[in-house]
């Protein structure tokens, strides 16, 4: 507290994010990062990039990226907007679209920094209940609201919504913006932007941090009708002119120019979630269906908290959530194929030891 | 317009940031950029980074940055904000601070990007007048207000405050917090970050895009007193846990470790100042005395807007802000030697055209 802030600041309960350890003994699978670097395409864009022009303002635009962004998913330069990570993104959508009469709608179970967004800007939020397999019934959503916003796969579940449900969601709620945030949606959901020609009133969120390896970098995005994006636009050079430096714009190109590398990437993560689910059944966890790169899972014999501790006193980080309704549970990132090895033996050990 | 817009999303006017070319073939002395790469150490900090690490979450809280800034300036790390900019750390910093129930001040001529920021916000300003000659009264903020901020040297002015006028300031408003926003110290002033162990009231920003040569890495950062940098980290944690990126946290600390290299380049753009301001004086051109990396200029002959026109044809590209009372002026970017040499010829050749 200073005499200084500002009335809301004493107010706010700011996000925490997951703990980012700097020791590389530790196999972290408590942020959802890609167990694979980025594209040496994408290191390679970053070292020709380190000149002497880093004394130059970067292009206000990213013309370069929007392009680069629109091509990849077959829309227009002026349907995306880009920002410094998909947070900041995420803030600029609350503040620009949100701030309407009725509350906003997100589901009781979902990505924790939406909240936090409503604190920031003084917007009215209710919750929708999940269901007790932690599906998203949409006819929840059936009640008056300024908008709509939702994790697609949720997290940290890893539940998806199937794209025809989004639609009927969207036909439902003709009269409200309806946000899609996929940021784990690369890891086996089929993307919402293909429906974006047809419906003005959606809008949906990407970010390089999960499936392009890039959580370091700091590069989200946004797609929707244009006027939408203007909006986005008006907020941004209200704010910083200059979010995105020439380092972020030239790798974040670099890794849409790299399609292959990507493909190969997300399928690996993809077997090795499968391969880990396989394993957390065989231990005795129920694990939730997932279409992330990581698994929400519980053990009947085993507090989550406890789990977690146990597992960190053997250099293994995975994320708890003390939340209502969750409690139970682990988010567990799948990692590369060595460190999921670690992970099922340590909680073989972990779990037989109790037996 | 969009039927999804804020409300106050139509209100905006948003900022104009100054013209980013991509050619390469342009003088560019329009975005006071410095004219010198940035220090080697910086880019084999960034050669270095440009690895696997990158699909990690940088620290959120930069811990290394802050640890360097703050033995660069004699504080302690509790007493360093950073962020994507100084854009981003004054955007904050208006809406954590100057929501209050007087309005803030500033200077009529200044940053025009403290306006906005207002807008955004909802924050009510008034301008305090500069004399005929540009200097700031401080007198002139001698009236209720919920706070008080200005750039020193002033922008775009050059013009100076002197750390005893600073001082003055912040003994008659010990009840407004007092934002100093330094940009341009470097090129000839003497920072107030060495009142903040003796003013509760004072916070001073920097950034790294003019005297570090580091505007296309997106770095800038506020020094106070720990309880305002927590009021700061508040706001920040509830927008964006993670402004900095890898590369830019690794960038900036090689900046902070290479104190040789920054003064033989902020020395040079001095020297390369008073030269410049010497040619333009025998050009019948008055010149404001500056204490920044421009100089703001204006010719009895000659309207600044045709100036710059005739500039530009000649590829040379400089800052013309149609604005009251600055209408007559041009904002120079002081260049490399060899820049500073063809502006003054192509003046030179203008001015005579017409005699």
């Amino acid at each position: 507290m200073n005499r200084f802030w500002s009335d809301f600041v004493t107010r706010l309960q700011p996000y925490t994010p997951g703990e980012q350890p700097q020791s590389k003994n530790l196999v972290k699978l408590n942020t959802n990062e890609s167990p694979y670097g980025p594209s040496p395409r994408v290191l390679a864009a970053i070292q020709a990039q380190s000149t002497d022009d880093l004394r130059l303002y970067p292009p206000p635009n990213a013309e370069y990226l929007k392009q680069a962004i629109a091509h990849y998913h077959g829309v227009k330069p002026g349907q995306v907007f880009v920002g410094n990570g998909s947070d900041e993104v995420l803030a600029h959508v609350f503040n620009g679209f949100f701030r309407q009469s009725q509350p906003i709608l997100f589901p009781d179970i979902s990505y924790s920094f939406y909240p936090v967004f409503c604190q920031l800007y003084g917007i009215e939020y209710q919750q929708v209940l999940l269901d007790d397999e932690f599906a998203l019934p949409i006819a929840a959503f059936d009640r008056p609201n300024g908008g709509i916003v939702f994790p697609n796969p949720n997290a940290p579940t890893g539940r998806l919504l199937g794209l025809q449900q989004i639609q009927e969601l969207l036909e439902r709620h003709g009269d409200s913006l309806v946000v899609v945030d996929e940021a784990y949606v690369d890891f086996g959901g089929v993307s919402a932007i293909e429906l974006i020609s047809d419906y003005d009133n959606l809008l949906v969120v990407h970010t390089l941090s999960k499936s392009r390896s890039l959580a370091g970098l700091r590069v989200g995005y946004a797609v929707g009708e244009k006027s939408l994006i203007e909006g986005l636009d008006r907020i941004k050079n209200s704010f910083n002119s200059y979010p995105l430096g020439h380092l972020q714009i030239a790798a974040a190109v670099a890794s849409f120019e790299d399609d292959d590398y990507f493909l190969v990437c997300t399928r690996r993560v993809i077997a090795s979630r499968e391969a880990l689910t396989d394993a957390l059944l065989a231990l005795d966890f129920s694990v939730i269906p997932s279409a992330a790169n990581f698994v929400f899972v519980t053990h009947s014999n085993w507090k989550a908290a406890a789990l977690a501790d146990a597992l960190r006193q053997r250099d293994i980080i995975v994320r708890y959530f003390d939340k209502p309704r969750i409690r139970a549970y682990l988010r567990i990132t799948v990692g590369a194929e060595a460190e999921n090895a670690l992970l099922i033996e340590a909680l073989r050990d972990i779990v037989d030891s109790a037996g």
